[in-house]
């Protein structure tokens, strides 16, 4: 999916980290740094998989259920003999567990009581994961790095950024899709339809991908709480909703929410929208490479402070490829005390949603820092939209 | 969502197996059994979230990130003192962990040194999770009862079933939206938008809910490879796919699979597929109550094996409720050495796929199972189907 040669520079930037830290072996169950390491990509991350790499091989291998061995073969760089699919007897058995057959493969090839870094906070590397292997494996000396690849994605390649753009062609079809639907009379499911439909369906160009977090678009006194998804209500006059959605091409994200109304706007959503739309162009205007990731929000913090708001939540991370359940990389985050300086090829998803007690605003965008300040990778109008009622009835689907 | 009388019997019979096994407190991460015992519903899963069942509180206690709360306190059955909110510092931090946050509350409620039960091989239950609370209680007596309200969920309630009926509905309509779209010149990835926007606007009564696992419809030889998704490749005429997909209402899924074939089929898949349907009606014939899973297993493979066939994998798994990255229960597995007795009310998807080289055949069901047999969820005909190629060239969104 990528040159070779990409992969090669990713894995010598893994093993330099492995090296700083003094790790000989590196775990990695993550599916997306999986994915960036190898190319390898199937949903097959809800049964145990691991991908071992060595400080001193080239190639690292893959550890996966047998029926998943060979969507290894057709999606990786790897050669064949660095594949290695355990039994069907291992899948969801309370008595054999794949760490077991990890662990053994571990110790066959001679990499049983090395340094072995662990990705100890990431979804799929279950306590049970970690008790199976460090028992198995006595003579190993254990420890966590967790977020090691995902650092070493912070810095996207032009390649990786072209990916992200085109998300954000696939992203705008969505979320105009979102606009187009949304209607009173219709219900909230058919809104979710659409914009899954046109995430998938992508550009006449190239085609969208699944994204890692399904479209949030929760309605009126509900857009208090940003990750509920839809039900099938009918949408009323003067319902108004957050939608937040990304665009994914090949596993890369562009994530952006946007702010509705039907019919018309209470004038609070209004006036919120208002504040957390000054709050995301001063902070995008005031964005620079060398600024720190806290110097990011302080500007946030302070413009709507101007207003008389406050904003418990960080107010955006860092972004690029992804599987579900998350489209974050778990690196940077926008908030007191991250101190990690902005260079260009970074992407973040610069996310102001302010929630109230019962009501709340969202209007965020992805960015690519650049040479000179920052770009936003979807164009798309900020302001809160408010949709004359009824103007589209003949899209109901029912 | 379901009523209060339901969860109640769902929290008694949970804590009649905490007794049986002498756990006090279950901490329970896995989205599924949140759901299950208390309604909770969002896509908050990416961050740590816990549940606290505790055996002498008629009440659990959700303890989750900030803006979740209010989600929790709009879908469960929970007061308002049962929901208890952790600060967004503790979101992807390297210092903070939402466990030390959690381990503090259950020393808060004198809960800290008792024995407790952890879901160990939970997704969302992180090596890092296991590590923080065992570190700080280390008062209390931690034991792995990692499926126990899995396999609570085993037998359904008949509003469940109905759930799983409505379920089936739209997975119909979604099997006939992939047969439909599929044809010379279109895109894999316009077939996958046609089912998913089919399963979310579910049917005109009622709407459909995200399923836990996205279309996964490999074609030609990579139906070798069961968990691919999709690409935006063209059908070519002689191209094969098998189509996995669900129907799922309010997280209650029914999955299927089935084969098809654009413009003719090779012998070898129309061969392979007329193994497959006997192999899995033979066995639907055969289930009765009061039958191990491994009985079931057994009838498919003697089946088969008069054919000259053998499958590895097993033959199928508990379903119900569920949130990604898996709809299965892990549970109940047909397989050699599951001794679990069918009983009525038990839900199974039937998973009958063979997957040689480079090729696969997939003619699978959901089941309930009855007093006197067997039934299949969804009604949708079971040969392998071939479809005239450009029969509905018009379909093309592109």
């Amino acid at each position: 999916m990528f040159p070779l040669d990409e992969y090669k520079v990713r894995m010598n930037h893994t093993k330099q980290k492995m090296m700083e830290y003094g790790i000989e072996v590196l775990l990695v169950s993550n599916p997306s740094n999986m994915y960036y390491l190898t190319g390898y990509n199937a949903w097959s991350f809800y049964v145990h998989q691991i991908l071992v790499v060595m400080i001193d091989e080239e190639q690292p291998i893959w550890i996966g259920r047998e029926m998943d061995a060979h969507s290894a073969k057709v999606t990786t760089w790897l050669d064949e003999n660095h594949i290695i699919p355990y039994p069907d007897e291992f899948v969801q058995s309370s008595i054999k567990h794949p760490m077991d057959f990890v662990a053994n493969i571990l110790i066959e090839i001679g990499q049983g009581s090395r340094k072995i870094g662990l990705e100890m906070d990431s979804f799929y590397f279950t306590a049970m994961c970690y008790e199976r292997i460090t028992t198995q494996l006595p003579d190993a000396e254990f420890r966590n790095y967790n977020t090691l690849v995902n650092w070493v994605r912070l810095i996207k390649s032009d390649l990786e950024v072209e990916y992200m753009r085109r998300a954000a062609r696939i992203l705008e079809n969505a979320m105009t899709a979102a606009y187009e639907t949304a209607d009173v009379g219709v219900r909230e499911n058919d809104v979710a339809a659409a914009i899954t439909a046109a995430q998938i369906r992508g550009t006449a160009e190239y085609g969208g991908d699944y994204t890692s977090i399904v479209p949030m678009i929760p309605t009126s006194e509900n857009t208090a709480s940003p990750h509920l998804t839809w039900t099938d209500r009918r949408y009323v006059e003067g319902d108004y909703l957050t939608i937040e959605i990304a665009g994914a091409y090949k596993r890369y994200h562009t994530p952006m929410s946007r702010t509705m109304a039907i019919g018309h706007a209470p004038d609070k959503v209004t006036e919120l929208s208002k504040v957390v739309q000054e709050g995301i162009e001063t902070t995008l205007d005031a964005i620079q490479p060398g600024m720190t990731a806290e110097e990011v929000e302080a500007i946030w913090s302070r413009t709507i402070a101007k207003r008389g708001y406050y904003k418990e939540s960080r107010l955006g991370y860092s972004i690029g490829l992804s599987y579900p359940p998350d489209w974050g990389e778990h690196t940077v985050s926008f908030r007191k005390g991250d101190k990690t300086i902005l260079q260009p090829n970074m992407t973040f998803h610069l996310m102001p949603g302010i929630w109230l007690d019962n009501y709340g605003v969202e209007i965020t965008e992805s960015i690519l820092i650049t040479e000179n300040g920052c770009e936003t990778f979807a164009d798309f109008p900020k302001p809160l939209y408010v949709k004359e009622a009824n103007s589209s009835k003949t899209k109901q689907p029912f």
